[in-house]
């Protein structure tokens, strides 16, 4: 690995940059480990369905070197952020399974929508009318609102389905914004995730597939950043979005054998 | 009645002036059968879950006098907009039978979400991620996105439920927005129905409950306008949301009998 020792962190994206429609993207465990010798691996994550003992396991099960403690997700930003603005709250969950198990980690608990202090909404692949309805008696009924990402959609081996900005969309299209979104490209995930590594931003490197979040967010935060073109974003995208990333590479591995461009 | 004389044809609201949570106002079908005697009435309603048909009956059921010839609904204007704009086309709905059947009435043929050339998007109480799936299939295949309304809520005996918005709102946090919501408050409702009263602008008064939808968007076409306060909007929103309506009244009966204030 020659250029990226500078480093004492690397903050790394899964979608688009280990893995590819629920496939591991080839060398990436390997680049992983790579990087792991070199300074603090930090898995930095928009998916909210997962808790992050779950993201690990589920990595891991793809033969990545993964445990929960590296391992930020936006639910688990979600149940931090609530915690530390406005202590331990009594929450309605419109999410997944992985978003109720980090809130009620940090101390939140889960009650009936009339009884919710705030809605915390993210992905849900199991969506209906009826869960619409319960947010909106809860909203009604005083409750704030917190959104893990806006995320419109998210890579699948079926194609594209349906992210957590659809459930967001919902929600504002019945007349309520919510007071934070939590994921990339808030500097909340960053700041958390730079947290949890125990190192400043200008220490660390972030690696991700997406200019307008993961690149664009890390760099508002100070970071230097990496686009590798196994995901979203293409090469041509950088001048045309106007989002310069501080490294360009193929893909991971190639990042991690210094096969990268510098562009500033 | 003492001073609607002057009008041709009145566009009538349905919640919050006919029917207030599922059951009928006080006096109402009377009033409508005084104002039908004075000129044409038109239903001119949001509700894109029902047909024109549909609409009419249930309005019959409750006591009113109502046919389908009267009946102007969201999802009736959305399947003649789509026809006047752009001929018969293969569309996919998101939303209940009622927009179906307009849309099928009108020439257009529902279709799997991969050979839609228009998504179509009304309120759906049986909306599911599934759904939203396959809207996202259709619109990523190319097809192009019709709104019928962006109503974020509508009364029930229950309280309020999601509305359109909600669908157009998860839509759009996928990254579509509407080419086009024909609902109130978009002057291609109020066009319609004036067109189906057959008068001009100058002729009829718009009779509703909302200043946002009904009031603002008649006031755009040209129209007067009548606000009754036995649904959304207070007197004292006049002045809060700067919307002056043409007319205020208590309620449906007591504009018939000329029982109101001229604002202007």
């Amino acid at each position: 690995m020659s250029g990226l020792e500078r480093y004492r962190a690397f903050l790394v994206d899964v979608d688009g940059v280990l893995v590819r429609s629920g496939t591991p993207i080839p060398g990436a465990a390997e680049a992983l480990r790579a990087l792991q010798e070199v300074g603090s691996v930090i898995i930095l994550t928009n998916n909210s369905t997962r808790s992050r003992a779950q993201t690990a396991a589920a990595l891991e099960e793809l033969g990545f070197p993964v445990d929960q403690g590296m391992v930020v997700t936006s639910s688990y930003i979600a149940a931090r952020w609530l915690l530390e603005h406005h202590g331990k709250r009594k929450v309605w969950v419109l999410g997944e399974e992985g978003l109720v198990r980090e809130l009620s980690l940090a101390g939140h608990r889960p009650v009936p929508p009339e009884e919710a202090e705030w809605v915390v909404a993210g992905m849900d692949r199991f969506l209906t009318y009826g869960k619409l309805a319960d947010a909106l008696r809860a909203l009604l009924s005083g409750a704030r609102f917190l959104a893990t990402n806006r995320d419109g959609t998210f890579p699948t081996p079926e194609g594209l389905l349906p992210g957590a900005g659809a459930v967001v969309g919902a929600i504002q299209g019945m007349g309520f914004s919510p007071e934070e979104v939590v994921g990339k490209p808030s500097p909340i995930a960053f700041e958390i995730a730079l947290e949890v590594a125990g190192v400043g931003p200008g220490e660390a490197l972030m690696i991700g597939d997406r200019l307008e979040t993961d690149i664009l967010g890390a760099k508002r935060v100070g970071l230097d950043t990496a686009l590798v073109l196994t995901g979203v974003s293409r090469e041509a995208d950088i001048s045309q979005q106007g989002i310069t990333p501080t490294l360009v590479a193929q893909d991971l591995p190639a990042l991690v054998q210094g096969k990268f461009r510098r562009l500033r």
